[in-house]
């Protein structure tokens, strides 16, 4: 996998503006404004990276190349403008683009600790970590109990991930492994919330009052 | 500018002197005591450096220099042995010395950034998340919502302070610009606070219960 | 003192099992399931190390050894099985294991900062931090407020830690001092908790609704 590649941009760009659309939409939900909308939305979508690269040991600035920042900015800045119209989707929309982060999140980070170590254990921790990391600081921030700890498809799905990773970490068409399991990860999320959306919006609206 | 200097002093010493001051009212507020009071100051005032540090890939133990160290316990000392004379006070003094925590903090912050990228956007998001960190940290230690997401002239300030840094990079006289910029963003923020103060107190106190 | 000698282990291995057991117990009580049980015990056992190594600049990474991993993973399965029959015991084990945390993790931190710098202030804030680190990230992600900001003698063990540390840093036999410390931690604390248990509980309860 190159940098610039199809695999690359869905995983890194597409993931990280899944992710701003999810603070936005939890800061919209905390009653936050401008600030909290954009606050969150930086930190949902490059919380992930830090972490990431906390763990790899490489420095947090490196994470913040233009183009990314811009598409992020301008995310936020559509979404902040259209705010009225969204507000009220979002159990859909919401729990659709923190499951497109959590995929493509958990996939970076396994993908990185694979080439660092090639240790099972390692991986499937990168994985978890780098996967719900950004969107546990969003909870926290919006003063709620993380969603990654109510619902327990969230962190099962990032060790599926890992262990993937690490058994087919020697495969030819990696790209095939990659959006296999990108996919997998966003429906099987998917499928899994909305069969339980009522039990789990319960207990996940309790804990932000 | 050099380590040193009036200019340094400033936004380092009297700073992180400032955030100290600001995670002791909180923690007083918060019902916190001894433990806290030192705890939230000492987190509130090398938070913003952390973060800072983090984010240029610098060990986070080159903070701990003697002298600032020595200057925050005398300073959470002084303010814990006076603790029942300033705890009515937080409203005007607490959000004085957090505004000069935001001011220095920023300017470190973009200071910083700019001399490692040059490049706009990561100078404003470090001004951004060096700004703000410290008192994130502190607020969701006193487990309150954080004032940076409830206030919307907070963010801006650091985004203005990160842009103005940009702007102004090549200056001959930096100090002027730096100390200019430092009273802009005090002055700034507690007049917009002087005239919100009661929306903003309320929400603030009521994410606190 | 060596890797793999006994004092070692005892700071090390069962440290990070007791933070893992703390963890598990807290996740519980929050009313989480396997998920909260296994990421609260995963972010308690190895946030204090986190720490660690930010704060020297270790790459976070090569804290996951495979040996410690499987330990930790072991612990919690053994204490998510039986969770029923330990859940109602969470005050007299709980904040036991969270002592044997304590005293390993700061004894941990006073060590690698004495060894890197060698000054009495830093000695002091890596036992503090470090050594509370853990539990207190443990707390905001189950929605309370840190025991170590509620309860003072958490903190004042931590500092005697890192002044004794830093008194004996030149002794021939370490690993009496070492063994020293960390019975004397758990054991000052259990005995100030076994006096005081009914308030601090209330309020950590308290905190949690």
């Amino acid at each position: 996998m190159t940098v610039g590649s199809l695999t690359w941009l869905i995983l890194h760009g597409i993931g990280t503006c899944a992710y701003a659309a999810s603070g936005a939409f939890v800061a919209l939900q905390a009653r936050y404004r401008l600030t909290g909308v954009f606050i969150l939305g930086l930190t949902t979508s490059f919380g992930g990276g830090v972490i990431r690269n906390t763990i790899i040991g490489v420095p947090v600035i490196k994470l913040w190349d233009k183009d990314t920042l811009l598409l992020v900015v301008g995310t936020l800045t559509v979404l902040y403008l259209w705010s009225s119209r969204w507000i009220h989707q979002w159990k859909r929309w919401g729990l659709f683009f923190d499951s497109i982060g959590l995929a493509s999140f958990s996939l970076q980070g396994a993908l990185y600790a694979g080439q660092y170590t090639g240790n099972v254990g390692m991986t499937v921790m990168a994985a978890l970590f780098t996967g719900i990391g950004g969107g546990v600081i969003r909870d926290l921030l919006a003063g709620r109990k993380p969603i990654a700890l109510l619902e327990e498809v969230h962190a099962i799905l990032t060790v599926v991930v890992g262990l993937a990773m690490w058994v087919g970490r020697d495969l030819k068409n990696h790209n095939v492994l990659l959006l296999g399991l990108f996919t997998f990860v966003v429906v099987v999320r998917m499928y899994v919330i909305g069969r339980k959306s009522q039990t789990l919006g319960e207990r996940y609206n309790k804990s932000s009052q």
